[in-house]
């Protein structure tokens, strides 16, 4: 037993104390506002008293006001549990848990439940405990879903670190640590299951440890129906979540087959409004319907804000609010087995949100464990700031590179390529074939056919090797962008309009010891710092990485024309190997449904 | 981590083996039927396809069939997950788990929750986990939740042996434990924080000692409202379950309030048809809206079914038939975070129901681990027969009484008493006062005010004490009824329209060593022997007892002209402490409410 369990054990019996002896009273009550109920999916005039951290009871608590309570009035406004968050990458953000805290808190979320594999890929299992070590600071719940396959596809891409059944130990029985996160390593089933068999056998070690000691297991299965789908449920021990979900087919698929659906909607990828239609159309039971972010920018979260913009988005695509509230709430807290947040009843903690505008779902008040975090959108509690130690920091452990090592190169005048084709906000890609011009035995972008290099360098210190290929639809218009975010083994990504500015980029990334930069005509046109990983900044406030991104997006657009919106976002996920179809890595380009290497130059 | 889950993992790792290789197949497929998907809430066609114990996926088939396959032409049938019964006592049906399971596998359910809280009045927690010990045996799912409090209220009454929280350890760390079963002591929350206070502590210990293993908690919380409903919600650590739930206002109360509502149909406790207005008045979210049986005799068993006939029952109530059975299978799956049984997909464990028509809830087939196990109502495996040791019989410790130990006496010619009044088909009952006659200073039986004596003779060798009061609406005509079956204690319970056949009955009682005896004019009517802990025969079948009990029954209607139906459950009933307002125990007739010993001759 933790003392967390015996402290919670005395104060439970405190609560009993305070319902029942006349002369004992609530320190805070939230009077008169319209409450949420997720449970029953209802919404009733009702009050919320609450002692210490915890819910005393939810009714007509005027018994329990005494002369120190702390009366709220709600009058008018809906109280609701604090949303869930239940699969994102603090990484995504560039942000230190506390700084991606900072914005969100406000917005009503108050359980995260993070994935850093990112990290995980850099920094293995270190990097990542350095991480939950920082959630122990915050008074928000962060939750940690921590890979057990790293890198995703061992023998196609490199990371810092590996990370197998081995470290499970170690990691899950820290009691932040939620479960094991998305099971990238068997998503692309039949390749696997033909080509690197061990991984599932590992991988099935790896999480029967985890269910052994009572942790949970997340999926990720996209584009998976029928004896696929039910193969990698298998593997994940049968109660998985996937985040992938893109189509209403799959979302009905996944359902039927046992799957908690993620809807995704984060910065990029946005799932929920074609997923919502096995709901909306088809009136499924939506008990196993979640909504999270998986990657969030920080300007959005400031702009539009985080799971209640989410749920606001759910209820414009015709669902009952209270059902999409579930969504953030209680489903989630069901699909994890949380006992005590995702609903407000008695003795459970009391992280609430009071909205002003259920359509809209605007903010009004956040509390975390009975205390007011948050009001009109600002934080009214003291975060402070968070510094991650060197260990963590440093980690670009490559040399500089030269024009030699970055062209592409081929015989003859024209060359015939394979290309990556992006896909606006998703993951996936097509796969596609140009002709291009070869001079001096290198084959040279196209800005008219928009095709543009795109190369992976490793920079762990490990491989070495730098893979390349090419890109189409990323808009370019000059100069090039490089930067150490590159999923999910996060080597440094480049490309550009001419490989001089390709090489300028790369070893600018370099030189910050991981980061963004763009470069044009030999000149930095913008770049950042990320010192902890080169994922993550813990220099600067979430206010200031939005600025900076907004800047560097904003220099993308004017100085090198660039035509897609969020460009290193979208960079930085072409190299992701789990969805299809292709994309790139260290080793080349990768054929994600054979898992295998393909030649650029055909 | 145990030995099964290792072998688990293996069969695992075999079944995704079956889905991806070409020339592997199932060993059963259920074809073409109509699958009934509790996640989804919907009904479509499809096969069921199983390997060894699992089920591999549910969809189209064809695929996975192979030469040595078993097809079974479900046609026209409906598919659905075995039911669970979250909460019975195999005593009510006084059988043994084999026999009990003998008859309730082919009605469709598949998975048991008991509470042994009858024996381990009686035995203590060796004669509980001697009942585990015979779960083990079985094929079908058999978990239990235990007290961590008997008797339900010391200093009111005597058990054979006492537990507290200090025997959790012994008890919870068993896999056949599912955790702590309704927390009966803390159900009278008012009377119990003023009286006995320490009880509240000892019960806050053992639910976070559960806890901290990952055992859930049970609730009992009938009539409870607002704070003091809140209190014992608390008590049980916040996510509990309560089966004593009567009246519509209480179902919605305990919804809102974050309960698992057990709603109840055994024999005699009918809650169902007033508990579900709730869903089908107010349209309240049901996922956590359970059936549960409870008490359960084997005639009703054999004549009407089990939870097919509780959730035939909910059908008739206006409930979509789907939703009905999810109310016995993911809901209560849900409740307990049973990972592998309550829904089927992929990898859970293949209990399966075969109904052949769903209105009238008739089950076709049954599949335990994948394997027919049941065919139109009949067993198609054998189960063998279970023999308990001799360590929990012979449980009766008393000595034979006479007629001095068992009259009430008074002053004067006419006395006025104090009567518990019988509520049929309730555990609750009134309370009245009645003017009686007195003869040679004994209180006399009333028949014209149907007012006879009703006495708790104590039988585990500790206080030695007989408690006496009266009970009004027995509608016995003549004779004497007693028994060892009397909740939760177990000592023995009598009543009769003359003293001295009370006494008959009494050491009939004893002589057998526990069970019933009927005695008319110092006659044996008719008796029933309970070998086993005074409860529970392990000399008959199923059948036999249902036979039995059918004769015991007629024999008291017609014999002792018994106006209530079921006359031995109701009089087993009229001594159990917490649930209101009176009760008689060996310590006298008990105030329910106000937790006291109040006299019954004022």
């Amino acid at each position: 037993m933790e003392a967390k369990e015996i402290k919670e054990a005395i104060q439970r019996r405190k609560l009993i104390d305070v319902l029942l002896d006349k002369n004992q009273f609530a320190d805070l009550v939230l009077k008169d506002g319209f409450f949420i109920n997720v449970i029953t999916r209802e919404i009733y005039q009702a009050d919320v008293a609450v002692k210490g951290d915890h819910v005393l009871m939810v009714g007509d608590a005027k018994d329990l006001i005494g002369p120190s309570t702390k009366v709220e009035d709600v009058r008018g406004k809906f109280i609701c549990p604090g949303f869930i968050d239940s699969h994102m990458h603090f990484e995504s953000a560039m942000l230190t848990v506390t700084e991606f805290s900072r914005l969100s808190i406000p917005t009503g979320t108050t359980t995260l439940i993070g994935d850093p594999h990112e990290i995980g890929n850099v920094l293995g299992v270190q990097g990542m405990l350095e991480m939950v070590k920082e959630a122990k600071t915050l008074p928000n719940k962060v939750k940690f879903t921590v890979p057990c396959a790293v890198p995703d596809a061992p023998g196609l891409e490199t990371s810092g670190y590996d990370v197998n059944s081995n470290h499970m130990k170690e990691l899950l029985n820290d009691p932040y640590v939620q479960g094991i996160g998305e099971i990238q390593s068997f998503s692309n089933v039949k390749p696997v299951y033909q080509n690197a068999p061990h991984l599932i056998d590992d991988l099935v070690a790896a999480v029967t440890y985890a269910e052994s000691i009572g942790k949970t297991v997340e999926g990720n299965a996209p584009g998976l129906f029928g004896k696929e789908l039910a193969a990698h449920i298998i593997s994940g021990g049968t109660h998985v979540s996937c985040h992938e979900t893109t189509t209403k087919e799959e979302m009905v698929e996944k359902l039927r087959y046992g799957v908690s659906v993620f809807m995704r909607e984060g910065s990029s990828q946005r799932n929920m409004a074609e997923c919502i239609r096995a709901i909306t159309e088809d009136g499924l039971d939506s008990r196993r319907a979640i909504l999270v972010s998986d990657d969030m920018v920080p300007e959005d979260l400031i702009k539009y804000g985080h799971m209640n913009d989410i749920v606001r988005r759910t209820i414009a695509q015709g669902i009952d609010p209270v059902e999409a509230i579930q969504m953030a709430t209680i489903n989630p807290a069901a699909h994890f087995g949380f006992k005590d947040v995702g609903v407000l009843a008695p003795g459970k903690k009391a992280d609430i949100a009071v909205i002003s505008d259920l359509e809209n779902m605007v903010i009004d008040q956040v509390y975390l464990n009975g205390k007011k975090s948050a009001e009109k959108g600002k934080l009214t509690i003291d975060l402070g700031r968070y510094t991650y130690p060197d260990s963590v920091k440093n980690s670009v452990k490559c040399k500089p590179v030269t024009k030699n090592d970055l062209v592409i190169k081929a015989n003859g005048r024209k060359a015939r390529v394979r290309a990556i084709e992006a896909i606006p906000d998703q993951n996936l890609t097509g796969a596609r074939e140009f002709e291009l011009n070869v001079a001096d035995g290198i084959v040279q972008p196209c800005l008219q056919q928009d095709v543009l290099p795109m190369l992976v360098i490793e920079r762990h210190g490990r491989s070495g090797k730098i893979g390349k290929t090419f890109i189409h639809g990323f808009k370019l218009g000059s100069g090039a962008i490089a930067e150490s975010v590159a999923h999910d083994t996060h080597n440094i990504i480049v490309s550009g309009t001419n490989y001089e500015d390709m090489v300028t980029a790369v070893n600018r990334v370099i030189a910050m010891g991981g980061g963004i930069a763009m470069i044009k005509d030999g000149k930095v046109v913008g770049d950042m710092e990320l010192n902890v990983g080169g994922l993550i900044t813990d220099q600067l406030s979430g206010q200031e990485v939005a600025e900076k991104i907004a800047e560097l997006t904003r220099l993308a657009e004017v100085e090198l024309e660039c035509g897609i919106h969020v460009p290193f976002m979208h960079l930085s996920f072409w190299s992701l190997v789990t969805s299809p179809k292709w994309k790139i890595t260290d080793m080349g380009l990768i054929d994600v449904d054979k898992f295998e290497i393909i030649p650029t130059v055909i």
